[in-house]
């Protein structure tokens, strides 16, 4: 199962892609980081994060993407910003026919650090000894996002069975996938 | 000036196309609503959102779309959604490289109704009036977009002067284009 894990943001989006199941080391395909300037108009950063998206899921090919839940208990002006890179990030996935998981941010922590309350820096370090990194990922949205997606193997795997499942019944009956294919 | 009012939704998006200048009448060459099933997963209702605004993006062409700025201040739930729904529609249009106008609920009533007050039959009965249609568009999420789009063409004349200015130049110079064809 290769997964995507996505930190949803305008100024910086995380993107990470971890391959695995649950029970087996995982191995880290890609990390890094969507940036779109401050000063441009909103319309032109969400197509700049999609622009970014596609290039990872063209290269990375991935069979799910893990997203961050987003709340809107922190500063309302962030708060919309995360909910529209957000969409960008769901809307990337549904268009190609790739699932889309949605974690809390606690749920991940709790998946990698056992306490839904880490702080960044312990998210950081477990997920450098869970993919064997030399260092913790940079920025913490890179990091954030390799846990999500590593998140995402350890907490569904009947789930992934059932859309493996899914996928394959979809690729052998190629006349009902809606994706685009540009 | 060819407007596409958008009223961000992901239950009822509203749509309207507007047609005029400031000081003259205006024409209504369409309205209507991008609906996605309550039931259905995010991700999807976003590429439903999506395929709807493309389908009357295709058949208006319009030279601007004008938004609905999303606040926080409502229900939380509804606004994260909403939000999403917005985003959607400012991708769609910056990947034409169409630009986008966000206007605020009450810089919209202000504009049709002169209140930035004015409940929503009142915004029904003018959008009406200003349309000259038979009766107000239903419901309200349609009369809203005709209303956003009366809104765009009335408050920013010199702004519209400068785009269509910018859009000369950028078709004159097609390589600086950066819109998808499909």
């Amino acid at each position: 199962m290769r997964v995507l894990g996505v930190d949803p943001g305008l100024t910086r989006c995380g993107v990470g892609v971890v391959e695995g199941v649950a029970g087996r080391p995982l191995t880290m395909l890609g990390v890094g980081v969507v940036r779109t300037p401050a000063d441009a108009d909103l319309s032109h950063r969400l197509l700049a994060v999609e622009q970014g998206l596609e290039r990872w899921l063209d290269e990375y090919r991935p069979e799910c993407v893990a997203v961050e839940r987003v709340f809107s208990q922190h500063n309302v002006r962030t708060v919309m910003g995360t909910a529209q890179a957000s969409a960008v990030a769901m809307l990337c996935a549904a268009r190609r026919g790739i699932p889309v998981a949605l974690h809390t941010p606690s749920e991940v922590k709790a998946a990698v650090t056992g306490s839904g309350r880490a702080d960044k820096a312990q998210v950081g370090a477990m997920v450098t000894r869970l993919l064997r990194l030399d260092a913790p990922p940079k920025p913490a949205d890179a990091a954030d996002a390799l846990a999500l997606a590593i998140c995402h193997i350890w907490r569904a795997p009947a789930q992934n069975r059932l859309q493996r499942a899914v996928a394959l019944h979809a690729a052998a009956a190629p006349t009902t996938t809606k994706g685009r294919t540009s």
